[in-house]
């Protein structure tokens, strides 16, 4: 090894994806789409398999001090699910590999399964695999999932154009105050743990946070409308994080509008008690696991009013960049914050 | 969750695994097979895919003390590989997730990088995603490697006939004996740092331990000799654990002969180094990748004399039990031992 030591948190994780990634080329005639997109995508016949990966680590992604095992198991596979719906795609299997220090007795991981077991039933997807190892502290949870759809079905990042629609699906930037809420209510309990937490009227955000669902409905409306989008990304990271992903893979740029994006009520309220800005919430809070996707133009009488779906902005010449407009129509150039694990969570 | 607590080392990882997935159903029809072999197989067109994916620990699976990052990388890959390889399979694409602390810098993980693209090149098979995350301690590695078949030549573990010739690849106990040394020398290192390592003359069995390969040679053998095992599974948990599951899977019982075990000389020699029994370490000691497989008698000319294949029994009734012959034409009954990371390793 040389001696030079370039700190991970210099570079970011798509930074250090970036880094580790570029030598390695796609060889094989089976390899449609490697590192970069929601899923890579496999030739297999007529129809390509679709395959996303997450790792998961106590203390970095999760808190079992108020995240039930019974929902870390049903996310854990939620969000793999969703980035198969980021590609337009069905998702069919799963495999699960966990690595559990003695800490845990068999109950806990019998309730982590649970979850997971009820998350296939809801999404109707096989656990046909995976690792059982023990770890020397704390839960790891690393989720393989596969999908299939047909070869001209499937929608990459790197397609959007000029004067496209940017469309949002669901509400955003609930997940993230949901977290607010559990943390803060952390804080309290172990300032006195004989007070109650106080998650009364949080209902909504809390189960955003801890239950989040993976679009496969909009995949199926996406479907029927007939609509095939030009580009697809799951909103795992927050809104801007993902609009600068597809800005960059399909270089364009991007207007969007303050007063356009949807946000629910009560995640509007709880945002306000945590004297925070709504909209910020919903471009930088992640897990909201919602779709992010740009369409022609000429698809807009097919989504217009679709309860599911809000445009949100539309798309400009690169040259242009990424612009968030306020709601008093000032222009504010879009950097991205998301999740930078490397820089948040040491 | 309920008040009991059952603690994870009283059922081992297999048992685990047995009780967690329990009550998870195949319902669609592109999962042919599940958990409980090498890899699960799913359907894609008139081939199918293989799926296998493992979770590599520090301090579990792996010592950085004595393991480069380079070899650790490789073998990584090479381990799952070689689940491909035992279905009769040719990988084609993989996906690596790591979790790693700040206390690497880019450089130790350009390392390991370095080693899976090494591997990648020697196996054929492609990068094609993953996940990086920061953990709270230590390195984790979690791969998934992706192959095909032809539907008709996969291989299971549990096709195994009576009467059926047993065949191990290559020879055994090496990867664990490598192990040994290097567990030896980093003891003296640790009571003394002035003293150099002495490796001399160990060469091929920490190699072994170091950076194993993947007999994607012998699936290529097969293939050209016409032979189509009937069941096979490679040796990672050790030879008499992986004799075990075949049995156990295909219902039948085992005669294997210690003095037909293949076992290098130097693996022998460094045994004896350390009082140990050579045919124990084959058996009980793991990682060494070779495939262990069955064959019809039929099969027996295509294979006999085979520099890279060596029928070390026969399988018998599942009445009749499984046992070890020793040298002295005592049959002793067999007991799985393999590494059991829930005892093992606390």
């Amino acid at each position: 090894m040389n001696d030079k030591r370039t700190e991970l948190e210099e570079l970011g994780e798509f930074g250090l994806i970036e880094k580790l990634t570029q030598k390695f080329e796609l060889n094989n005639s089976s390899s449609i789409h490697g590192v970069g997109d929601d899923c890579a995508v496999i030739e297999a016949g007529d129809k390509v398999k679709l395959v996303s990966t997450d790792m998961l680590i106590e203390g970095v992604h999760f808190n079992l001090m108020y995240v039930p095992l019974k929902h870390l198991g049903f996310k854990a596979v939620a969000s793999n699910i969703s980035d198969i719906c980021a590609m337009n795609g069905t998702a069919e299997q799963i495999t699960v590999s966990i690595a559990v220090s003695n800490r845990f007795p068999l109950e806990a991981l019998e309730e982590l399964y649970d979850g997971i077991h009820i998350a296939c039933e809801t999404y109707k997807v096989d656990l046909v695999g995976g690792d059982t190892t023990s770890s020397l502290s704390g839960l790891m949870i690393s989720i393989t999932a596969i999908g299939v759809a047909d070869k001209g079905d499937v929608v990459y990042r790197n397609g959007a154009k000029e004067y496209d629609l940017l469309v949002a699906t669901g509400d955003l930037g609930g997940a993230y105050l949901g977290l607010q809420v559990l943390e803060r209510e952390k804080e309290v309990y172990n300032a006195n743990p004989n007070i109650q937490p106080d998650l009364d009227g949080h209902d909504y955000i809390i189960q955003r946070q801890l239950k989040p669902e993976a679009r496969v409905d909009v995949v199926k409306y996406l479907s029927e409308l007939n609509v095939k989008p030009t580009s697809m990304i799951d909103i795992s990271d927050g809104l801007a994080s993902e609009i600068m992903h597809i800005c960059k893979q399909s270089k364009v740029g991007c207007h969007i509008y303050d007063e356009k994006i949807p946000i629910d009520a009560k995640t509007s309220m709880t945002a306000l008690d945590f004297n925070l800005d709504p909209s910020i919430c919903a471009l930088n809070g992640g897990e909201d696991y919602e779709l992010l996707f740009t369409v022609s133009q000429d698809d807009f009488d097919k989504i217009k009013g679709n309860p599911h779906m809000t445009v949100i902005g539309h798309m400009t010449n690169e040259k242009d960049g990424i612009y968030f407009i306020d709601k008093n129509g000032s222009a504010i150039e879009l950097a991205a914050q998301g999740w930078n694990h490397f820089k948040d969570r040491e």
